[in-house]
Protein backbone atom coordinates (compact mmCIF):
# COMPACT_ATOMS: atom_id res chain seq x y z
CA UNK A 1 0.00 0.00 0.00
CA UNK A 2 1.13 3.62 -1.04
CA UNK A 3 2.80 5.53 2.41
CA UNK A 4 -0.10 8.43 3.46
CA UNK A 5 -0.18 11.40 1.32
CA UNK A 6 -3.37 13.65 2.04
CA UNK A 7 -3.31 15.88 4.59
CA UNK A 8 -6.66 16.96 6.30
CA UNK A 9 -7.81 19.03 8.88
CA UNK A 10 -10.52 19.02 11.34
CA UNK A 11 -12.52 21.20 13.94
CA UNK A 12 -13.66 18.90 16.28
CA UNK A 13 -16.53 19.45 19.23
CA UNK A 14 -16.39 16.83 22.17
CA UNK A 15 -17.88 16.56 25.60
CA UNK A 16 -15.42 15.52 27.99
CA UNK A 17 -17.82 14.16 30.33
CA UNK A 18 -16.72 10.43 29.49
CA UNK A 19 -12.78 10.78 28.97
CA UNK A 20 -10.26 10.86 30.14
CA UNK A 21 -8.81 13.59 28.29
CA UNK A 22 -7.70 14.25 24.87
CA UNK A 23 -4.49 12.33 25.07
CA UNK A 24 -4.26 8.07 24.45
CA UNK A 25 -3.32 6.96 27.42
CA UNK A 26 -3.85 3.73 29.57
CA UNK A 27 -6.09 2.90 31.64
CA UNK A 28 -9.13 5.90 30.35
CA UNK A 29 -10.60 6.05 27.04
CA UNK A 30 -9.23 8.95 25.12
CA UNK A 31 -11.01 11.73 22.55
CA UNK A 32 -7.79 11.51 20.18
CA UNK A 33 -7.93 7.36 20.77
CA UNK A 34 -11.60 7.19 19.45
CA UNK A 35 -11.29 9.63 16.72
CA UNK A 36 -7.83 7.68 16.13
CA UNK A 37 -9.63 4.64 15.93
CA UNK A 38 -13.06 5.79 13.12
CA UNK A 39 -10.03 7.43 10.92
CA UNK A 40 -8.44 3.51 10.99
CA UNK A 41 -12.05 1.95 10.13
CA UNK A 42 -11.91 4.49 7.21
CA UNK A 43 -8.07 4.37 6.28
CA UNK A 44 -7.66 0.54 6.48
CA UNK A 45 -4.64 0.78 8.46
CA UNK A 46 -3.44 2.83 11.61
CA UNK A 47 -3.93 6.63 11.23
CA UNK A 48 -2.28 8.87 13.92
CA UNK A 49 -3.78 12.02 14.92
CA UNK A 50 -2.38 15.46 15.64
CA UNK A 51 -4.35 17.97 17.96
CA UNK A 52 -4.11 21.67 18.83
CA UNK A 53 -2.73 20.73 22.61
CA UNK A 54 -4.28 18.03 25.16
CA UNK A 55 -7.52 19.14 27.26
CA UNK A 56 -7.74 17.17 30.58
CA UNK A 57 -10.44 14.87 31.88
CA UNK A 58 -13.49 16.14 31.97
CA UNK A 59 -12.79 19.20 29.68
CA UNK A 60 -15.10 20.03 26.88
CA UNK A 61 -14.10 21.08 22.73
CA UNK A 62 -15.97 23.23 21.12
CA UNK A 63 -13.42 24.19 18.40
CA UNK A 64 -10.63 21.24 18.91
CA UNK A 65 -8.52 21.58 15.87
CA UNK A 66 -6.73 18.31 14.90
CA UNK A 67 -4.90 16.80 11.59
CA UNK A 68 -3.83 13.53 9.83
CA UNK A 69 -2.51 12.09 6.96
CA UNK A 70 -4.45 9.34 5.12
CA UNK A 71 -3.55 6.78 2.43
CA UNK A 72 -6.50 8.09 0.22
CA UNK A 73 -8.29 10.97 -1.01
CA UNK A 74 -11.26 12.52 0.53
CA UNK A 75 -14.54 14.78 -0.63
CA UNK A 76 -13.52 16.84 3.19
CA UNK A 77 -17.25 17.09 4.08
CA UNK A 78 -17.92 13.22 2.83
CA UNK A 79 -15.08 12.55 5.12
CA UNK A 80 -16.53 14.26 8.05
CA UNK A 81 -19.69 12.60 7.49
CA UNK A 82 -18.28 9.12 7.16
CA UNK A 83 -16.46 9.54 10.83
CA UNK A 84 -19.88 10.96 12.35
CA UNK A 85 -21.10 8.46 11.01
CA UNK A 86 -18.71 6.20 13.19
CA UNK A 87 -18.13 8.20 15.91
CA UNK A 88 -20.36 8.73 19.42
CA UNK A 89 -22.56 11.11 19.35
CA UNK A 90 -20.15 13.17 22.23
CA UNK A 91 -17.65 13.38 19.84
CA UNK A 92 -18.20 15.36 16.18
CA UNK A 93 -16.31 16.36 13.79
CA UNK A 94 -17.92 19.86 13.07
CA UNK A 95 -16.12 20.42 9.57
CA UNK A 96 -12.88 18.86 8.06
CA UNK A 97 -10.13 20.22 5.07
CA UNK A 98 -7.50 19.46 3.22
CA UNK A 99 -4.28 21.45 4.24
CA UNK A 100 -0.99 21.24 3.47
CA UNK A 101 2.11 19.08 4.65
CA UNK A 102 3.01 21.92 6.30
CA UNK A 103 0.20 22.73 8.46
CA UNK A 104 0.79 21.15 11.84
CA UNK A 105 -2.81 21.59 14.15
CA UNK A 106 -0.21 22.66 17.64
CA UNK A 107 3.13 24.02 16.02
CA UNK A 108 1.34 26.15 13.32
CA UNK A 109 -1.39 27.70 15.58
CA UNK A 110 -0.63 31.36 16.72
CA UNK A 111 -3.43 30.69 19.75
CA UNK A 112 -5.53 29.91 21.78
CA UNK A 113 -9.23 30.57 23.33
CA UNK A 114 -10.62 28.71 25.99
CA UNK A 115 -14.02 29.87 27.47
CA UNK A 116 -14.76 29.09 31.39
CA UNK A 117 -18.51 28.65 32.77
CA UNK A 118 -19.40 29.69 36.08
CA UNK A 119 -23.33 28.92 37.42
CA UNK A 120 -23.52 31.33 39.72
CA UNK A 121 -26.42 30.16 41.82
CA UNK A 122 -27.88 28.52 44.83
CA UNK A 123 -29.27 25.26 42.39
CA UNK A 124 -27.63 24.23 39.10
CA UNK A 125 -29.93 23.50 36.73
CA UNK A 126 -29.76 19.56 35.62
CA UNK A 127 -29.08 19.97 32.23
CA UNK A 128 -25.76 22.23 32.95
CA UNK A 129 -24.61 20.00 35.32
CA UNK A 130 -21.50 18.36 33.07
CA UNK A 131 -21.16 22.13 31.56
CA UNK A 132 -20.49 24.17 34.07
CA UNK A 133 -18.83 25.14 37.68
CA UNK A 134 -21.16 25.91 40.48
CA UNK A 135 -20.47 28.55 42.56
CA UNK A 136 -23.63 28.86 45.42
CA UNK A 137 -21.13 32.30 46.67
CA UNK A 138 -22.10 35.57 44.87
CA UNK A 139 -19.22 36.09 43.05
CA UNK A 140 -18.46 40.18 42.53
CA UNK A 141 -17.74 40.06 38.90
CA UNK A 142 -16.23 44.05 38.69
CA UNK A 143 -13.96 42.76 40.87
CA UNK A 144 -13.08 39.72 38.72
CA UNK A 145 -12.68 42.33 36.18
CA UNK A 146 -10.34 44.47 38.13
CA UNK A 147 -8.27 41.53 38.40
CA UNK A 148 -8.87 40.15 35.50
CA UNK A 149 -6.98 43.08 33.76
CA UNK A 150 -4.00 43.05 35.49
CA UNK A 151 -3.39 39.88 33.93
CA UNK A 152 -3.77 40.29 30.42
CA UNK A 153 -0.43 41.31 28.59
CA UNK A 154 2.88 39.39 28.21
CA UNK A 155 3.94 37.72 31.83
CA UNK A 156 5.65 34.73 32.98
CA UNK A 157 2.72 33.15 34.42
CA UNK A 158 4.55 30.29 36.75
CA UNK A 159 2.02 31.69 39.40
CA UNK A 160 -0.78 30.31 37.02
CA UNK A 161 0.35 26.50 36.28
CA UNK A 162 -0.51 23.63 38.27
CA UNK A 163 3.09 22.12 38.04
CA UNK A 164 5.77 24.93 37.72
CA UNK A 165 8.34 22.15 38.22
CA UNK A 166 7.36 20.50 34.94
CA UNK A 167 9.90 21.33 32.58
CA UNK A 168 8.68 23.91 29.78
CA UNK A 169 10.94 25.91 28.06
CA UNK A 170 9.41 29.43 29.27
CA UNK A 171 6.49 29.90 31.26
CA UNK A 172 6.47 33.35 29.70
CA UNK A 173 2.96 33.38 27.85
CA UNK A 174 1.30 36.53 26.07
CA UNK A 175 -2.37 36.61 27.31
CA UNK A 176 -4.02 38.81 24.76
CA UNK A 177 -7.67 38.90 26.29
CA UNK A 178 -8.77 37.95 29.91
CA UNK A 179 -12.49 38.95 29.93
CA UNK A 180 -15.17 37.97 32.43
CA UNK A 181 -19.01 38.64 32.08
CA UNK A 182 -21.99 37.57 33.59
CA UNK A 183 -25.60 37.35 31.74
CA UNK A 184 -28.24 35.91 34.53
CA UNK A 185 -26.46 33.23 36.63
CA UNK A 186 -23.54 32.90 34.24
CA UNK A 187 -20.27 34.21 34.33
CA UNK A 188 -18.24 33.42 31.61
CA UNK A 189 -14.05 33.54 31.42
CA UNK A 190 -12.64 34.54 28.11
CA UNK A 191 -8.92 33.73 28.26
CA UNK A 192 -6.88 33.88 24.72
CA UNK A 193 -3.47 33.18 24.17
CA UNK A 194 -0.35 32.62 22.15
CA UNK A 195 -0.24 29.33 24.24
CA UNK A 196 -1.31 28.15 27.72
CA UNK A 197 0.66 26.00 30.55
CA UNK A 198 -0.56 23.08 31.99
CA UNK A 199 -4.13 24.19 33.84
CA UNK A 200 -3.64 27.47 33.44
CA UNK A 201 -7.11 28.95 32.61
CA UNK A 202 -8.29 26.73 35.08
CA UNK A 203 -5.74 28.46 37.33
CA UNK A 204 -6.71 32.07 36.48
CA UNK A 205 -10.35 30.66 36.29
CA UNK A 206 -9.57 29.54 40.32
CA UNK A 207 -7.80 33.11 41.23
CA UNK A 208 -10.60 35.12 39.51
CA UNK A 209 -13.19 33.10 41.42
CA UNK A 210 -11.35 33.70 44.85
CA UNK A 211 -11.25 37.41 43.98
CA UNK A 212 -14.88 37.40 42.86
CA UNK A 213 -15.87 35.64 46.37
CA UNK A 214 -13.88 37.84 48.31
CA UNK A 215 -11.81 35.43 49.47
CA UNK A 216 -8.56 37.37 47.95
CA UNK A 217 -8.39 41.22 46.76
CA UNK A 218 -8.01 42.13 43.26
CA UNK A 219 -4.98 43.98 44.37
CA UNK A 220 -3.17 41.03 45.02
CA UNK A 221 -2.91 40.20 41.80
CA UNK A 222 0.10 41.59 40.65
CA UNK A 223 1.87 40.96 43.52
CA UNK A 224 0.55 37.02 43.02
CA UNK A 225 1.74 37.33 39.24
CA UNK A 226 5.39 38.31 39.73
CA UNK A 227 5.93 36.14 42.76
CA UNK A 228 6.11 33.43 39.83
CA UNK A 229 5.41 30.98 43.05
CA UNK A 230 2.10 28.83 42.72
CA UNK A 231 0.40 28.62 46.12
CA UNK A 232 -3.08 27.67 47.19
CA UNK A 233 -3.97 31.39 46.64
CA UNK A 234 -4.82 29.98 42.94
CA UNK A 235 -6.77 27.41 43.57
CA UNK A 236 -7.68 24.96 40.31
CA UNK A 237 -11.53 25.59 39.17
CA UNK A 238 -13.05 22.00 38.60
CA UNK A 239 -12.64 20.78 34.58
CA UNK A 240 -16.66 20.50 33.94
CA UNK A 241 -16.48 24.73 33.10
CA UNK A 242 -14.06 24.53 30.68
CA UNK A 243 -14.41 24.44 27.06
CA UNK A 244 -11.69 25.10 24.60
CA UNK A 245 -13.36 27.90 22.37
CA UNK A 246 -11.33 27.96 18.85
CA UNK A 247 -7.87 28.03 17.80
CA UNK A 248 -6.51 30.73 15.68
CA UNK A 249 -4.04 29.58 12.67
CA UNK A 250 -2.20 31.93 10.53
CA UNK A 251 -4.10 32.06 7.20
CA UNK A 252 -0.42 30.71 5.30
CA UNK A 253 -0.70 27.62 7.49
CA UNK A 254 -3.63 26.67 6.77
CA UNK B 1 -46.20 8.12 65.14
CA UNK B 2 -48.84 11.21 64.14
CA UNK B 3 -50.17 10.85 60.68
CA UNK B 4 -48.63 13.23 57.91
CA UNK B 5 -50.07 17.05 58.26
CA UNK B 6 -47.58 19.22 56.84
CA UNK B 7 -48.34 20.02 53.15
CA UNK B 8 -45.53 21.40 50.80
CA UNK B 9 -45.21 22.11 46.91
CA UNK B 10 -42.07 22.02 44.65
CA UNK B 11 -40.69 23.03 41.89
CA UNK B 12 -38.65 20.26 40.25
CA UNK B 13 -36.58 20.35 37.50
CA UNK B 14 -34.68 17.14 35.75
CA UNK B 15 -32.74 15.42 32.96
CA UNK B 16 -34.83 12.50 31.55
CA UNK B 17 -32.23 11.12 29.84
CA UNK B 18 -31.49 8.15 32.72
CA UNK B 19 -35.03 7.82 33.87
CA UNK B 20 -37.94 5.55 32.54
CA UNK B 21 -40.12 9.03 32.70
CA UNK B 22 -41.59 10.94 35.68
CA UNK B 23 -44.23 7.51 36.83
CA UNK B 24 -43.03 5.07 39.47
CA UNK B 25 -42.99 1.51 37.28
CA UNK B 26 -40.97 -1.34 37.39
CA UNK B 27 -38.45 -2.53 35.46
CA UNK B 28 -37.46 1.17 35.17
CA UNK B 29 -35.96 4.23 37.75
CA UNK B 30 -38.31 6.74 37.80
CA UNK B 31 -38.16 10.30 38.94
CA UNK B 32 -40.81 10.35 40.81
CA UNK B 33 -39.51 7.44 42.46
CA UNK B 34 -36.47 8.58 42.96
CA UNK B 35 -37.62 11.85 44.57
CA UNK B 36 -40.10 9.68 46.76
CA UNK B 37 -37.26 7.54 48.25
CA UNK B 38 -35.33 10.84 49.20
CA UNK B 39 -38.77 12.52 51.22
CA UNK B 40 -39.35 8.98 52.70
CA UNK B 41 -35.25 9.00 53.90
CA UNK B 42 -36.41 12.62 55.41
CA UNK B 43 -39.51 11.42 56.88
CA UNK B 44 -38.47 8.34 58.05
CA UNK B 45 -41.58 6.82 56.65
CA UNK B 46 -42.80 6.44 53.17
CA UNK B 47 -43.95 9.42 51.43
CA UNK B 48 -46.22 9.55 48.37
CA UNK B 49 -45.33 12.69 45.63
CA UNK B 50 -48.21 13.92 43.05
CA UNK B 51 -46.91 15.08 40.02
CA UNK B 52 -48.64 17.62 37.83
CA UNK B 53 -48.60 14.94 35.35
CA UNK B 54 -46.66 12.52 33.67
CA UNK B 55 -43.09 13.15 31.25
CA UNK B 56 -42.28 10.41 29.13
CA UNK B 57 -38.96 8.67 28.94
CA UNK B 58 -36.28 11.01 27.85
CA UNK B 59 -38.44 13.45 28.24
CA UNK B 60 -36.76 16.82 30.42
CA UNK B 61 -38.57 19.03 32.99
CA UNK B 62 -37.77 22.71 33.60
CA UNK B 63 -40.67 23.44 36.06
CA UNK B 64 -42.96 20.62 37.39
CA UNK B 65 -44.88 21.20 40.10
CA UNK B 66 -45.45 18.24 42.76
CA UNK B 67 -46.79 18.06 46.33
CA UNK B 68 -46.80 15.16 49.24
CA UNK B 69 -47.49 15.50 53.00
CA UNK B 70 -44.74 14.86 55.34
CA UNK B 71 -45.06 14.00 58.98
CA UNK B 72 -43.20 16.90 60.79
CA UNK B 73 -42.82 20.64 59.38
CA UNK B 74 -40.22 21.87 57.72
CA UNK B 75 -38.60 25.72 57.09
CA UNK B 76 -39.28 25.07 53.12
CA UNK B 77 -35.93 26.17 51.70
CA UNK B 78 -34.54 24.05 54.01
CA UNK B 79 -36.06 21.01 53.33
CA UNK B 80 -35.03 21.67 49.71
CA UNK B 81 -31.48 22.07 50.35
CA UNK B 82 -32.30 19.15 52.20
CA UNK B 83 -33.94 16.92 49.41
CA UNK B 84 -30.90 18.23 47.14
CA UNK B 85 -28.15 16.90 49.41
CA UNK B 86 -29.85 13.10 49.04
CA UNK B 87 -31.21 13.67 45.35
CA UNK B 88 -28.80 12.94 42.43
CA UNK B 89 -27.31 16.17 40.21
CA UNK B 90 -30.01 15.30 37.24
CA UNK B 91 -32.85 15.89 39.89
CA UNK B 92 -33.44 19.53 41.30
CA UNK B 93 -35.58 20.86 43.88
CA UNK B 94 -35.62 24.51 42.27
CA UNK B 95 -38.21 25.80 45.24
CA UNK B 96 -40.07 24.47 47.98
CA UNK B 97 -43.38 26.24 49.40
CA UNK B 98 -45.94 25.41 52.28
CA UNK B 99 -49.34 24.41 50.63
CA UNK B 100 -52.92 24.08 51.76
CA UNK B 101 -54.65 20.51 51.95
CA UNK B 102 -56.60 21.91 48.53
CA UNK B 103 -53.47 22.44 46.82
CA UNK B 104 -52.93 19.60 44.58
CA UNK B 105 -49.82 19.26 41.95
CA UNK B 106 -52.78 17.75 39.14
CA UNK B 107 -55.91 18.93 40.09
CA UNK B 108 -55.10 22.51 40.31
CA UNK B 109 -53.42 23.18 37.61
CA UNK B 110 -55.05 25.74 35.69
CA UNK B 111 -52.42 25.38 32.16
CA UNK B 112 -49.27 23.81 31.25
CA UNK B 113 -46.50 24.95 29.14
CA UNK B 114 -44.05 22.69 27.40
CA UNK B 115 -41.03 23.70 24.82
CA UNK B 116 -39.98 21.30 22.34
CA UNK B 117 -36.17 22.61 21.15
CA UNK B 118 -34.67 21.75 17.77
CA UNK B 119 -31.86 21.76 16.52
CA UNK B 120 -31.98 22.25 12.80
CA UNK B 121 -28.47 21.92 11.04
CA UNK B 122 -26.17 19.53 9.65
CA UNK B 123 -24.37 18.54 13.02
CA UNK B 124 -25.71 18.17 16.57
CA UNK B 125 -22.96 19.61 19.03
CA UNK B 126 -22.04 17.01 21.49
CA UNK B 127 -23.52 18.94 24.62
CA UNK B 128 -26.85 19.34 23.26
CA UNK B 129 -27.24 15.84 22.24
CA UNK B 130 -29.69 14.89 24.88
CA UNK B 131 -31.96 17.96 24.99
CA UNK B 132 -32.59 19.28 21.23
CA UNK B 133 -34.15 16.84 18.56
CA UNK B 134 -31.58 16.51 15.49
CA UNK B 135 -33.38 17.91 12.58
CA UNK B 136 -31.04 17.73 9.39
CA UNK B 137 -33.37 18.70 6.73
CA UNK B 138 -33.72 22.97 6.71
CA UNK B 139 -37.39 23.42 7.84
CA UNK B 140 -39.25 26.19 6.85
CA UNK B 141 -40.24 28.43 10.23
CA UNK B 142 -43.09 30.26 8.34
CA UNK B 143 -44.69 27.41 7.03
CA UNK B 144 -44.61 25.86 10.69
CA UNK B 145 -45.92 29.26 12.56
CA UNK B 146 -49.08 29.19 9.74
CA UNK B 147 -49.50 25.60 10.83
CA UNK B 148 -49.05 26.46 14.48
CA UNK B 149 -51.61 29.41 14.44
CA UNK B 150 -54.77 26.75 13.12
CA UNK B 151 -54.25 24.80 15.65
CA UNK B 152 -54.41 27.53 18.41
CA UNK B 153 -57.68 27.60 20.17
CA UNK B 154 -59.97 24.97 20.91
CA UNK B 155 -60.34 22.17 19.36
CA UNK B 156 -60.35 18.13 19.56
CA UNK B 157 -57.10 16.94 19.46
CA UNK B 158 -57.75 13.42 18.87
CA UNK B 159 -55.36 13.38 15.94
CA UNK B 160 -52.38 14.78 17.90
CA UNK B 161 -52.79 11.90 20.03
CA UNK B 162 -51.14 9.00 20.48
CA UNK B 163 -53.66 6.51 21.45
CA UNK B 164 -56.53 7.96 20.82
CA UNK B 165 -58.16 4.88 21.73
CA UNK B 166 -57.09 5.30 25.14
CA UNK B 167 -59.98 5.66 27.68
CA UNK B 168 -60.34 9.78 28.02
CA UNK B 169 -63.20 11.71 29.46
CA UNK B 170 -62.62 14.11 26.04
CA UNK B 171 -60.02 14.75 23.90
CA UNK B 172 -60.90 18.80 23.05
CA UNK B 173 -58.21 20.76 25.01
CA UNK B 174 -58.08 24.87 24.85
CA UNK B 175 -54.54 25.16 23.33
CA UNK B 176 -54.08 28.86 24.39
CA UNK B 177 -50.23 29.20 22.79
CA UNK B 178 -48.80 27.38 19.89
CA UNK B 179 -45.65 29.69 18.85
CA UNK B 180 -42.81 28.37 16.45
CA UNK B 181 -39.97 31.03 16.74
CA UNK B 182 -35.86 30.44 15.27
CA UNK B 183 -32.88 31.53 16.60
CA UNK B 184 -30.18 30.35 14.48
CA UNK B 185 -29.58 26.86 14.50
CA UNK B 186 -32.19 26.23 17.22
CA UNK B 187 -36.22 26.00 16.86
CA UNK B 188 -38.48 26.11 19.21
CA UNK B 189 -42.18 25.32 19.82
CA UNK B 190 -43.87 26.69 22.64
CA UNK B 191 -47.01 24.80 23.54
CA UNK B 192 -49.89 26.00 26.75
CA UNK B 193 -53.08 24.33 26.95
CA UNK B 194 -55.03 23.83 30.08
CA UNK B 195 -54.42 20.35 29.51
CA UNK B 196 -52.17 17.81 27.09
CA UNK B 197 -53.16 14.91 25.92
CA UNK B 198 -51.26 11.44 26.20
CA UNK B 199 -47.77 12.39 23.70
CA UNK B 200 -49.97 15.46 22.42
CA UNK B 201 -46.95 17.87 22.37
CA UNK B 202 -44.79 15.72 20.54
CA UNK B 203 -47.58 15.05 18.39
CA UNK B 204 -47.69 18.61 17.12
CA UNK B 205 -43.97 18.65 17.28
CA UNK B 206 -43.57 16.31 14.88
CA UNK B 207 -46.52 17.32 12.31
CA UNK B 208 -45.27 20.64 12.93
CA UNK B 209 -41.40 19.44 11.32
CA UNK B 210 -43.15 17.42 8.77
CA UNK B 211 -44.81 21.22 7.93
CA UNK B 212 -41.35 22.26 8.08
CA UNK B 213 -39.66 19.98 5.87
CA UNK B 214 -42.56 20.49 3.05
CA UNK B 215 -43.18 16.84 3.71
CA UNK B 216 -47.01 18.44 4.81
CA UNK B 217 -48.74 21.39 3.73
CA UNK B 218 -49.62 24.32 6.10
CA UNK B 219 -52.98 24.02 4.47
CA UNK B 220 -53.39 20.42 5.59
CA UNK B 221 -53.72 21.64 9.45
CA UNK B 222 -57.34 22.43 9.30
CA UNK B 223 -58.21 18.83 7.48
CA UNK B 224 -56.16 16.37 9.87
CA UNK B 225 -57.34 18.59 13.31
CA UNK B 226 -61.26 18.01 12.05
CA UNK B 227 -60.66 14.16 10.91
CA UNK B 228 -60.11 13.55 14.56
CA UNK B 229 -57.96 10.54 13.70
CA UNK B 230 -54.23 10.28 14.29
CA UNK B 231 -52.56 9.13 11.11
CA UNK B 232 -49.05 8.62 9.96
CA UNK B 233 -49.12 12.07 8.57
CA UNK B 234 -48.40 13.09 12.32
CA UNK B 235 -45.71 11.22 13.38
CA UNK B 236 -44.32 11.17 17.04
CA UNK B 237 -41.07 13.17 17.69
CA UNK B 238 -38.42 12.38 19.98
CA UNK B 239 -38.71 12.64 23.41
CA UNK B 240 -35.33 14.39 24.05
CA UNK B 241 -36.71 17.51 22.48
CA UNK B 242 -39.15 17.90 24.88
CA UNK B 243 -39.15 20.00 28.51
CA UNK B 244 -41.90 20.17 30.91
CA UNK B 245 -41.55 24.31 31.06
CA UNK B 246 -43.76 25.17 33.28
CA UNK B 247 -47.29 25.04 34.99
CA UNK B 248 -49.69 27.55 35.81
CA UNK B 249 -52.31 27.51 39.21
CA UNK B 250 -54.89 30.03 40.12
CA UNK B 251 -53.86 32.23 42.79
CA UNK B 252 -56.29 31.26 45.17
CA UNK B 253 -55.41 27.31 45.25
CA UNK B 254 -51.44 27.81 45.88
Amino acid sequence: MQAASHYFRFKLAYDGTAYGGWQVQENAVSIQGVIEQALGQLAGAPVKLHGSGRTDRGVHAMGQVAHCALPSDWQPARLARALNALLPADIRVMGAARCGLRFHARRSAAAKEYRYFIWNADILPPVLRHYRAHIRAPLNVAAMQQAAAQLEGRHDFAAFTANPNRPVESTVRELSRLQVRRRGAEIVIIARADGFLYKMVRSLAGFLIQVGAGAAPASATATILHSRVRTARVPTAPPQGLFLWRVFYRRATG
